[in-house]
């Protein structure tokens, strides 16, 4: 049971990535508790000329081409770009056959969007969804520091505590592609709420999970099936584990449902300082180093509380 | 059901600790599995002054005044010395009250110690069991290179993945008190075996567990008893776990029954290049990184098991 | 002898500064050498509010009210700001009374500018003049990476080798106040042209150079001896040199007298990974690496023709 | 005009090196000022099988087989062995053809041999004179800290400050091959005389001063001559110099006459965090950080004076 918020307004800054698309076709099944602002893409699992007809696509595929797509980075700030094709396939977006979008990239730059968003908005109303590697608010933040105090929050996926890394053996992905932007996000004072591996990868699509996405009917259940039956084959491969973890909907499951996430407010430092450990999100999950708190670091989910909110949500597209 | 094995040829570098003392007397209680051929202290837990006659105590208290014991260093190679009063107690060896040694401190170095030992004996006959800091290990391998490819493994209590760290949210208490020392190690080819937190955090003497060692009825066991007791205060606090940790019996442990640990032939390495993250041991659990393999690094173990061998061994003292 | 040179279109980028403002005199000072399209404010030697004031106080002081003015980054991407009052006092330009400036800030964000000014023109034809960190140059070029190609040159003040360091014992200011868009820049594959300490250690006003300063009789020239007076007294006492070293005006007068300047054409990477020796500039002059040039880097100038170029151009204001 | 002084006490840790036989030399040359405990051999310049069997070719060819020679570390506590045989030939002491030694090496390793003297002698009374890798020293003060404070002084050929580097941009040799135990003898409280690049780069051998050594006419000033003749191809290609800079010979006569040498009493501290600047000595010159002295750091000598007591000495022996 779900009880009603108030609606957050959200821009989406991602890099689908098919998690990326369940996690922004969840908020867009969900206008009652959301409302999307405007999507950013920014390069990450797969370049940026991808990612942002990537992320039109799939408005497209919701029936919403009304939502506004900006590109933004192509690259990280002070890192050669690491792109992850063998996780997602070379389009990202590899399982269902979308077709091209025909809705309009805006003109403007994505990092101007979220400034003018920003400066627009009643301060603290604007919460920001980060999916993806952190470039382009953290170019935000930098170009217009005068937005920092009026973010209301930034919900990110990314990090990794117990689950410890990814890419590497420390890093998660979208923390290791931009660890300084990462720095700058995490040491900016806005109010943080992380999803790190540790929550994601109990978001498993099970056989029964896909199969309910699947017996929707409608195009979008079809999709999501497809996706995550792409997405799985690697995880499953390397983890041995049973399903493709869902990593970004937590993003946009947290806003409709907080009550399905549980973690701690502790203190979370980006590596940036070592090649070996670099991008490792430095979680003092045991309040060992009297560092001051920054960030809501989550640790655990009500994994059918989850799927079943996002299998109801996607049901209505 | 415990097979017959080769008697194995041990030194025991240690820093004792409760659970030092542990893991020696599981070594004392063992001669059909292990001989000691001497015993090296090193700063860690506590100061050196204080581990050199902590494990002379713990000998007297087996009734084996004739081991060898040899103080060895008293600092890290490249740090300043970082002890954990607040865990083992102002002695270290805080919970039994246990007579001061009489039994003598052997006068040679434990670097040159652990040097003439494996010079002497027969190539790949003698394994080092390094219960602390591994100083003493490193400078023997620096000053008598000549004796690296002569020793037959290194079984170490040390390090975390999965677990991440317990004296910083990233490192382990003993790689961390000495990092250079343990990148010595881990890089000198020798068969590494890794106890991390991963296993030892597995290890926990709940009540039953403690209860079975004061039911012994000999002074081993009441006196392992008090130090689990003691012990436990730490941990119980910091992690709300139902008992303390026994990490350096896992090391002897392995000698005489290592079908109780289960683990992965992997690259670890050690950083010792970013104050945040310093002494981690970086673990390619997942085979990301292409890294060869050096460490047989342990993952998981039969408790049950575990405690069954050692309270056994134990009523043996 | 000077010769007759193409006409430069530059952006200056500046964080006045004394020695910027004489930077910025010198190029106001040679129109049919240099054409200024804009100057871009950044933090750096005082804060950003000041050094945007400070560029439109130094254009009105020299009659040239109509150029443009554009503040750009308040403080650096990754660090914390650090600045420098200690040498340019609380205003940054201390020594001279100048007005208040009546000339307008322009609306656009510098990094806005730099952009929109490297799409309009012809590619290969707008050269970058950084006298400050470079901070404003590394946004616009991660918010526009289209515009990398299209610069001509940069002529950076910046860095040092023989000369070490002023800020630490290994970084000299405007790198260590953002190592990390210096480290963006000198990646980015542009022509660069490096003026460390190595070379303006050696362009000192001396008494008689400031004596001619004032000689000039015009407003130019006494604001040019009351600034080099004030600057002076920083550098005398730390270095007990002979007069205040005139960093900045060395990348002007690199446009108009290119002659003026020796150096070699190597390999210059910065420091980001090490706090002891953060903002380095490892400037390979001797050939060490094998790594592939990516600057010319100034070692030595003709300081009577560079003084000589100065005083002859400020007269002309 | 030198003064009578105090007879010294010294051990030359040596990785010869035709500079390190120089300063050996002159130390045997100068049994009024300097006594030799022993002679202790490190890898550095070439492998310590040719370093020991170097030391000893060096005190037969001054006629004193009777030194102590003993052979220590064969490679450094934490980096793999870099060696210089493009600067010293492959023996590392090419140029004169010096017959193998009769002498004996000791049997004791170079470490015990430091510790057992700086025990036996009087608290005060032994300089350590380091010519190459610090690696024994370190050991060394690891294995016996109690001979630390027995330490008269370290005088030491190592690291750069203005002449910033010759093996990396920013490293010089000997501190760059064993940045850690650099680390722990810069850190270890001794007073220390550092001898940097920026010194022995003045050191230069021209032509008119290898004729001296030669025309002395006894088989020292021959094969003087030849060693530097064979030592300074390298430093003239590389940096078109007038002749090989005498690094290591530094270190002695600053026993014999200190007035030769001016420099600061400074802090310094070495770079183990990055592997960029890797080995560098960041002094603090200007005095810009507050830190501690821990230096005496060398910056210039009078370079007629050196050379003139070298080829006195030499004619003597």
């Amino acid at each position: 049971m779900i009880s009603a918020r108030p609606l957050r307004h959200i821009i989406i800054d991602t890099d689908p990535g098919q998690d990326d698309a369940m996690a922004i076709l969840l908020a867009l099944a969900s206008p009652e508790e959301i409302e999307i602002l405007g999507i950013t893409a920014v390069a990450g699992n797969v370049p940026l000329a991808l990612t942002q007809v990537n992320a039109r696509k799939v408005c497209e595929l919701a029936g919403k081409p009304d939502v506004k797509v900006y590109a933004g980075c192509d690259r990280p700030l002070d890192r050669t770009l690491v792109t992850a094709e063998h996780v997602h396939g070379k389009s990202g977006l590899d399982g269902p056959d979308l077709p091209d979008p025909v809705m309009p990239l805006q003109e403007a730059h994505a990092v101007d969007f979220i400034i003018d968003t920003l400066r627009a908005a009643n301060s603290g109303t604007v919460t920001l969804c980060a999916l993806g590697p952190l470039t382009n608010l953290a170019l935000a933040f930098r170009k217009a520091p005068d937005i920092i105090p009026r973010v209301q929050e930034i919900v990110i996926m990314g990090g990794a505590y117990f689950e410890v890394g990814n890419v590497t053996p420390t890093a998660e992905f979208n923390i290791y592609v931009d660890p300084h932007a990462a720095d700058i996000v995490f040491k900016s004072g806005i109010p943080l709420v992380v999803m790190p591996l540790d929550v994601t990868h109990k978001a498993l699509v099970t056989a029964a999970r896909n199969d309910a996405f699947r017996a929707l009917g409608n195009p979008v259940g079809v999709a999501a099936a497809q996706m995550t039956d792409f997405f799985e084959r690697y995880d499953r491969e390397k983890y041995g584990s049973s399903g493709a973890p869902l990593h970004d909907p937590c993003v946009t499951a947290y806003l409709i449902a907080p009550e399905l996430f549980t973690g701690r407010h502790i203190n979370v430092e980006i590596e940036t300082m070592s090649e070996l450990t670099l991008g490792m999100t430095v979680a003092d999950w045991w309040g060992v180093t009297g560092r001051a708190p920054n960030a809501l670091f989550m640790g655990d989910l009500d994994a059918d509380g989850f799927f079943a909110l996002l299998t109801d949500r996607l049901a209505r597209l």
